[in-house]
């Protein structure tokens, strides 16, 4: 099977099991998220307090944790949902909004990428400074050094921490530690749009519902968003218009429109 | 005076009155509610502190408590603003969202539907578990019965706590423990946009401010919702366009057009 | 150099800049100002802990304070950041969304106003609560006595406590205590959109950024936004087209439309 057909499949699985995702994430994209979700086809539900978080991963098919608004409870809850997550066997999407920007939100990702997340997605900056924080080894390697050494310090990270890690950009960088693919889809415009860098996370767990590869899970969860993006960027005449037509192009993505599409290697 | 003529004026007697709608709602729809409220033509507001919830609703006209994203500190408030609206005389709507989900979650709903709400609003699945919970007449009913077996649960529900009680889907049935009535406007788009039901609730709560028959006031905001729903669903190509065409619709809801479009029975 | 000149160069300086922009804002409009920022060219962050707002303060060069969604960590948090903004030299504006509506949200947006805000923007009927409440001189100032009486009891507000204050409304009114200039942009059906008042003061701290005199970056935000709502208004058909068209003209306004559309006295 060609990573296209993968694709597809993984649309039409999430759209055949409506995974329940359950989402710990941040003020700002909760809205955009569930919409997200619903039209890829999947059940979001956003619960976050220490009180109901656990029986609630008990419910789900998979779990985003997102700390884009961090507080201490909410913290608090991240950790709960994610341990019972992995006793339970639920692949959970770690979002490290911000890491590398003030100390507190450093030591919360760090702490979370320790607690085996089945993917961690961030942007290039987010990825190096999670990877500087948890090994020794990627010290030194600057944001500015380029998209090599970003890929480089991704994969190390990886390994450390076993899980598969996205660096999401122009193009986006899929590994676990050995593999890397690309994931070439996408539009600019899409950059002014808040949050969807976090709505990638959640498509990336409503994938992992339904793909037990966890690598394939991710790249064809960006390739679909990706994709998505595009064609939503040829209706729209601006961001705002763009995340509309987003949702409508998720929501409608046949299997032409994907084969042809996708350009993932 | 019919039900169709009733729901024009209900329409109309909020354009007039613009009641401020007091919410204490979820992260995830507060935007949408406060979206749909001013679209309709009323005047919403977001305030859930303890410090000032009591002193709010003495200014609003109605109150909306909707459980979607709880937490301790937010049911204090709840609590303290339900037992001011009902010292007030003021109507409130809740919304158990996810009742049964969690413990907590159905602990949270079956206190709060027996604070003497106005109208409790909820799916089939929220309003069995509620019904379940708060009597055991309904023990034993279960959501695979079907829905006459839900109607006669939230029957029997809506005389134990003395509220109107509205179970919606593709059908909508609204019970005063007596009366049963329906609503079959809607489309199947709107379950693909995150919280309208949410947005339903706050609706019923703007129409409870000027429309003092509780059964009317609610039938009466699931037509005008599921009118504009169908209205929109005509102008959008998927979930994203429909939730902006949403607002234009009910901002732009006409007699004629309500008249003709109304399915009430 | 004329008004216009200076509205477009202030837009021009945000889209070079990119300023990170740091919003302590409400739930309602996280997900709106965050776009209404990316649109406009800046670069939002939404923060609220106390264990980071100080340190991202320092990242930021902007800062907005808005209390719409009250609570008592917020405001600690709020108190940290403003401290930490005034110390560091970075300007902040306040949102004192309801003032005057509770006890509680009265007294925290007094306390704030005196905290060194460079700019503050409300509606005339908070302003005047601000005024009222920390100046024993505008007591008895009503907001039926009209604009002028606000106007006044602005003037002497800005001057008190050392900030431009805006009273937006149909005419938009800047004043630093002595000028008094006007914006006539803006358009009626940006009133049925929730939050343009929060997306407008956060627009303020984005030309804030890059535009030091504060009165002119506060004038040339409510043109900017208010010419933007003129024009989305032509194309849209409602209040929710609306919001998604001004975000598509926010991003494209260029040279000629700005120096044509803006109205400034």
């Amino acid at each position: 099977m060609t990573h296209v057909d993968g694709v597809w499949r993984t649309l039409s699985a999430v759209r055949t099991a409506r995974p329940l995702v359950h989402n710990i994430t941040n003020y700002v994209v909760m809205n955009s998220s569930a919409n997200a979700l619903l039209a890829l086809g999947a059940s979001p539900a956003m619960v976050h307090s220490t009180e109901e978080v656990e029986e609630f991963v008990d419910l789900a098919q998979a779990l985003v944790i997102n700390i884009g608004t961090l507080s201490p409870a909410w913290v608090a809850a991240m950790k709960l949902a994610a341990a019972r997550a992995v006793a339970r066997g639920r692949p959970w999407a770690l979002d490290p909004v911000g890491a590398g920007a003030t100390s507190y939100r450093s030591a919360v990702a760090s702490d979370l990428a320790l607690r085996q997340p089945a993917v961690v997605r961030g942007n290039a900056s987010e990825i190096l400074s999670l990877a500087r924080a948890t090994s020794e080894a990627t010290r030194g390697v600057d944001a500015t050094q380029g998209s090599e050494a970003a890929i480089d310090a991704a994969k190390a990270f990886a390994r450390r921490i076993g899980a598969v890690v996205a660096v999401t950009g122009a193009v986006d960088y899929v590994t676990d530690g050995e593999r890397v693919a690309t994931c070439h889809n996408g539009h600019p415009l899409m950059t002014r749009v808040t949050g969807l860098g976090c709505t990638a996370t959640a498509v990336i767990a409503a994938c992992l519902a339904v793909e037990s590869d966890r690598l394939s899970a991710t790249l064809h969860a960006l390739a679909l968003l990706g994709l998505a993006g595009e064609l939503a960027a040829e209706r729209a005449s601006g961001p705002g218009t763009l995340q509309m037509h987003l949702y409508d192009v998720l929501a409608g993505l046949d299997r032409e429109t994907v084969e042809r599409g996708v350009r993932i290697a």
